[in-house]
């Protein structure tokens, strides 16, 4: 008999957490541990396998599992190891090997944008969709790409890390945590809404409801809510942002011509406020032969399955 | 018994050259007639056809000959339409279909640029390698883009306009034809390092032999010759033409995270003094984790029969 369902795990710096999925990707039980509990890496998988078989008992035991499919930060789907993820307790771990061996089922790999597009892919906006790009508007900016229906992996499998191109090749250009200037991320994630609103109320004297916060602690969230009541500052800023991920999104289209590019995480909770400026900055700076062509589009995901479900797409492989 | 050869088509808004190839990659014979002469697309098919049978005949006849693969301006891979080739008598026709009902064979289509990747992947430089980019610097600045062993091609056909990516979103930004701002090529083309020399020349009052050229009439061959002869302007063009690319480059990088990216056209014969540039550029604006390990190579096809070479690999796929 067929193996009916696989394993997602959704590695986050926080959170890790665990569903089996069947193979329309409905969620069949679900659960999770705190990432940083475990300082060594044996531990975590221990503590993972523990976890995981109280659910995996629940649909009827490891015998029903296919595989796993797991999306972690700097996850290498060629290697299966974790490289360089400065946010985990193991920067660098043979994880897809170590869970592996623990559950006695195969593992497989990717970074967690990866996974999200698969996800999509799978079972979200993109399904069908043979060429599409999905950008990840979080902490930071991430990204998956498809291409000929199959994901991007590249040379090293580092592909995709659409977050570090340049947007502004000014000498004004933001500094980015990665060292460079001017990436992308550092305009258009939640932490990039928050700097642009700082800026704004600092070295203007624009009148807006966002002087009343503690300008180190503005959150998009709280820009959307400003823009819903009619701030025009909070508005200006989602233009700014929307502007600069728009004209960077046509650069994309140049490189893959994909059909849409699907936008995912919690800078999508703004709406219209986001994807007015986006789809006008594309349409501005696409060439001609794709002006009004490409959709762009957000996740239609629940944020809470997507990686869970994208993961877990890679065990059907 | 297998048909042995194929007949490559290099069509150019000047020359259209054809050639026979064999799979190793030679090319047995080849002629050419003028594109511009025949302002109807089926007299130039007719001529096309006239001049190629004389080489197909000397080969042995159109029996040995297993398809056309042909490099046009604006070829669609999908499609095999010639569409919107503003250089060309006959802007948009369906070029694939009136070959292969002329000829008796099948014939495939595809943009010069991804041509000359395929000759490169096939024959050249890039042989062997899965994920690669190829730059062509000629005129006009084009792409071709390889991953996983596969032309990416797009959604629309379309795929690798990189040289309409935006290399300066400043508003003092170039003009370029293709009605955006700030376009690669029009930075990193002959024209645009024709465009640099006649800048610097007439808005700074540096000492350089360039100076006394037609200002309007320098070419990268010009300022190539200025730089062997120690002229520090003409080192500073091509300082300023090389970190253009070598930065956008690692954009594409981010993008695809290729082996290698090829560069192909006139600039290349520039050798070390534009090299030096782009791989200083490129290094400095990527992610450490690239740094120093994508390769930057020149073709090593002839440039006469890289794209004729390149175009008849899409005969054997």
């Amino acid at each position: 008999m067929e193996k009916p369902y696989v394993l997602g795990l959704d590695m986050g710096g926080t959170n890790s957490v665990l569903g089996i999925v069947d193979a329309r990707g409905h969620v069949l039980a679900r659960t999770s541990i705190k990432t940083q509990e475990y300082k060594e890496i044996d531990k975590y998988v221990d503590a993972l396998y523990n976890e995981a078989m109280k659910i995996i008992d629940s649909v009827g035991g490891i015998d029903l599992i296919r595989g796993i499919g797991a999306g972690t930060p700097n996850g290498n789907y060629y290697t299966g190891w974790i490289d360089g993820a400065m946010n985990l307790p193991w920067p660098r771990v043979p994880f897809a090997e170590l869970m592996s061996k623990k559950f006695g089922v195969p593992c497989k790999l990717t970074n967690d944008a990866n996974a999200a597009a698969m996800g999509e892919m799978t079972y979200g906006a993109a399904r069908g969709m043979k060429n599409f790009i999905m950008i990840t508007l979080g902490t930071g900016v991430g990204s998956g790409i498809v291409i000929d229906g199959k994901m991007v992996y590249g040379h090293d499998g580092f592909a995709g890390e659409l977050g570090h191109t340049c947007a502004d090749r000014s000498p004004l250009a933001r500094q980015c945590n990665c060292g460079k200037k001017g990436c992308l991320e550092t305009y258009c994630s939640a932490n990039g809404v928050a700097r642009t609103a700082k800026e704004i109320i600092s070295t203007t004297t624009k009148e807006t409801m966002l002087r009343k916060l503690d300008v180190d602690k503005i959150t998009s969230k709280d820009v959307f809510d400003a823009a819903e009541a009619g701030d025009e500052v909070a508005k200006e800023i989602f233009d700014y942002t929307g502007t600069i991920l728009g004209r960077s999104l046509a650069d994309f289209v140049a490189f893959s011509a994909p059909e849409a590019i699907v936008l995912f995480g919690g800078l999508t909770k703004s709406g219209h406020w986001i994807m007015d400026p986006v789809v006008k900055a594309l349409n501005d700076n696409v060439l001609p032969l794709w002006r009004d062509k490409v959709k762009v589009m957000f996740s239609d995901l629940k944020e809470s399955d997507a990686a869970v479900l994208g993961a877990s797409a890679l065990a059907w492989e």
